[in-house]
């Protein structure tokens, strides 16, 4: 019996990729280390083309040459150890995949190791979560192109499908899948960020039902904001709890967690020279939802402004708060796809940017009409620095611009938070100051710790005696 | 010849520690790995205790056992060859210092290292640049606390003197003095930051002169505000261009370089969930600095809002610059504290926290009359855990949040990014709402990766089938 293709790692991501695979057809073998998840995916696929097997020898034996098999093993050392154990009985010309979501370094690393044994080796970012893996996730793959090329087959069929395109597409080589991965997840937590700040502003200033704030979602939902987070947003808002029959958001604590790849993210920006200011203000607000024990306390020492209540005309304002989302929108995306780009400059890596795109519009958590309008962009300009410079964005955010600037001053003199449209905003107005007052940090590095400067009238490096 | 204290790397930084050990009447040793800086040092140094040494065999065993030997060498690599070429001539019981600005995780290794053959290490941080360096720095050592004990008497001699004070204090085992100098770094980037933004207000807002702004940073520097960095900004806004006779800044780039610290310090924070907006954001403010050619093109095709000019009243305005530069400064070193605060809890290092903030007082770049009420306000309760709740800093930002609402407003209105003052402001508003609307974010991650929540009415860890 010879299967298709191995699944290693059976918890709920790699059993419905499994479940995904089989329903192709193909013939799967799945291993688990340990035997009861294997088990219950064997129970739930009765009738699938699911074969488990309870050893690691007999389950690569058991697979066609050259051999495929796809990890969806938690990150770290755990896919090392997998690694290990599989080497010994795989021959020159299998292939490996790690489906899950590694670090791009650890991939490199692993890559590296495993090419100089003649093996393959993938690093594919998959996003979309259970659901999406199950029905049909996007999917970043990195790797040497010859390789990819062996599982693309594969890999098409088990991904979403936008129309006629599959949302899976070679990203670059080495490490790239896991990196596009881990900037798509920084971007997933600046729009989950901005929605809950749209939420907030909606609650807490218009003061609206919360039903009638899920209306509004659900509208928006409708047109340019039209994105799966969207639509779960309204979703969740009007979920009741069963035990205390009130909104069931109202009842779910305020600390937020997050696995790494966010801070992956920002930890990369910042090591690399790129601005990716909105994204990791997204981050830092998670910290500050989990420091709440100190939250709790800072609220009975630290004072709001007072506040003269005045009434905002409803309309207008859930109007000004759309386009305020959506600018927001647009800046933290143009940081996400400015990190991918100067990062594809700096590792020589060529991404695909409008492809990226492309892939983005289904399956995966970010997943949203939006993705078309900047697969365009980079469609007209492969070599984009920026997409808020694209015409058609240039134009959104002349027209938005005082939207968003009306609502973080009121959600300022009202006292409320909304860390990432502010961040966006000052991003906005520093990127389009052509000449800026750094020119004051440089001088004070200069005449502290002699740094020196360049000059805008004549080249070359200058230091001033400036006592 | 036995001399008390041996100097390795003689660059400025070098050059003047050396300079400033000499001036206490120590016999110096002093090697450099090329010769012509070490002859640069002798001719500089005429009839002072400063012996060159061009071989490093004999450079140490022209010390006094135990033998005290201080690198100030670049970063990275260096130090480790300046080990590697020192180790063969010490003996059990000498002392290694390292005065430059090394990564915490590189002196822990080294720590280790040395301790395994009986050599004492210490990481020092050394705050002042070149001018601190020989008049008096702030002194930062980290180590074994009986190794620095050794060395005390030359150090705290060396350090800069605040009354009776020296700026010197023994902070904690293994990497923590370069910790701390580390984090006092960032806290640097965001008061630079924070200065430029106000001056920023001043000239584009106000619309004030120059060397009005010069005369308004003197006066501020006759109050609270009054520091180091203000001193210095007040004489750099004065200073003329020989060339063109233009204010000096006028003609430097607005591209701002960055040595490391401030980048670490950000990435620290990042990857062990500890908000650190304010300084992060004055380190993208670099970033977006550095990619002038992006921004002039982009001043080109973004447009800002449309400004209706109103008429300030300049002296009322002059003083909400004032309070808001004020509050964001408080917010700004509350971060940075709480960064010491984390670490502090998280690595066990007992942090000195009082005392830190008093041998900031002198010496260091951040050095400032606000810094005696940061003490005060540790003395008062040593495990603070955020300066913004000490009732002197709740009572000053009670009364300075209006006007730091309306400069950021005033600023967004116009267009003008205020970056830092900004975040300032979403940090102070998060940190104080005990109950945020992060369970929004809780929930949408429960909803589409199955990630749980806890409740706010019972313990537990909870999913919901959202659909």
């Amino acid at each position: 019996m010879f299967n298709t293709i191995g699944v290693i790692g059976l918890g709920v991501m790699g059993s419905n990729i499994a479940l995904n695979m089989a329903s192709e057809g193909d013939q799967i073998a799945v291993y688990n280390y340990t035997s009861d998840l294997t088990d219950q995916l064997v129970q739930k696929s009765k009738g699938q083309p699911i074969n488990p097997y309870y050893d690691i020898q007999d389950f690569v034996e058991s697979l066609k040459t050259p051999r495929k098999i796809f990890l969806m093993v938690t990150a770290g050392k755990p896919i090392d150890s997998v690694i290990d154990s599989l080497v010994p009985f795989l021959e020159a010309g299998d292939i490996i995949m790690d489906g899950g979501n590694s670090h791009y370094e650890d991939t490199e690393r692993r890559y590296s190791e495993l090419i100089a044994k003649g093996i393959g080796y993938l690093g594919i970012g998959i996003s979309g979560g259970e659901v999406g893996a199950l029905n049909g996730p996007s999917i970043m793959p990195g790797g040497d192109k010859d390789v990819y090329e062996k599982v693309a087959p594969f890999l098409t069929k088990i991904a979403d499908q936008v129309g006629d395109t599959p949302c899976c597409v070679y990203i670059g080589p080495k490490g790239a899948g896991h990196f596009v991965k881990m900037v798509h997840n920084g971007i997933e937590y600046a729009d989950m960020q901005l929605i809950t700040e749209a939420y907030t502003f909606l609650r807490e200033k218009l003061l609206l039902p919360i039903d009638e704030i899920a209306d509004i979602f659900a509208t928006w939902n409708q047109g340019e904001l039209k994105s799966y987070l969207i639509e779960i947003t309204a979703e969740i808002l009007r979920k009741k709890d069963e035990r205390t029959g009130l909104s069931l958001i109202d009842v779910i604590l305020d600390k937020v967690g997050q696995k790494g790849t966010g801070k992956w993210t920002s930890i990369q920006a910042i090591d690399n020279g790129i601005p990716s200011s909105i994204i990791t203000e997204s981050l830092f607000a998670r910290y500050i939802s989990s420091i709440k024990e100190e939250r709790v306390i800072a609220e009975t020492i630290l004072e709001g402004p007072s506040m003269e209540q005045q009434n905002l005309d409803k309309d207008l304002w859930i109007e000004y708060v759309r386009q305020a989302l959506y600018m927001g929108k647009v800046c933290a995306y143009a940081q996400g796809f400015s990190q991918y780009k100067m990062s594809s400059d700096l590792y020589d890596w060529n991404l695909p940017l409008k492809d990226m795109a492309l892939i983005f519009r289904g399956g995966c958590i970010i997943r949203a009409e939006f993705l078309n309008v900047i697969s365009e962009a980079f469609e007209a300009e492969a070599n984009l620095s920026n997409l808020l410079i694209a015409p058609y964005f240039a134009e959104k955010v002349k027209e938005y611009q005082f939207a968003l600037r009306k609502v973080v001053c009121e959600g300022i003199n009202s006292g409320i938070s909304l860390p990432c449209l502010s961040t966006s905003l000052s991003y906005y107005d520093s990127y389009r100051t052509g000449r800026s007052n750094a020119n004051l940090l440089q001088a004070q590095r200069d005449y502290f710790g002699a740094h020196t400067y360049e000059r805008t009238d004549m080249a070359g490096v200058f230091h001033t005696d400036w006592q």
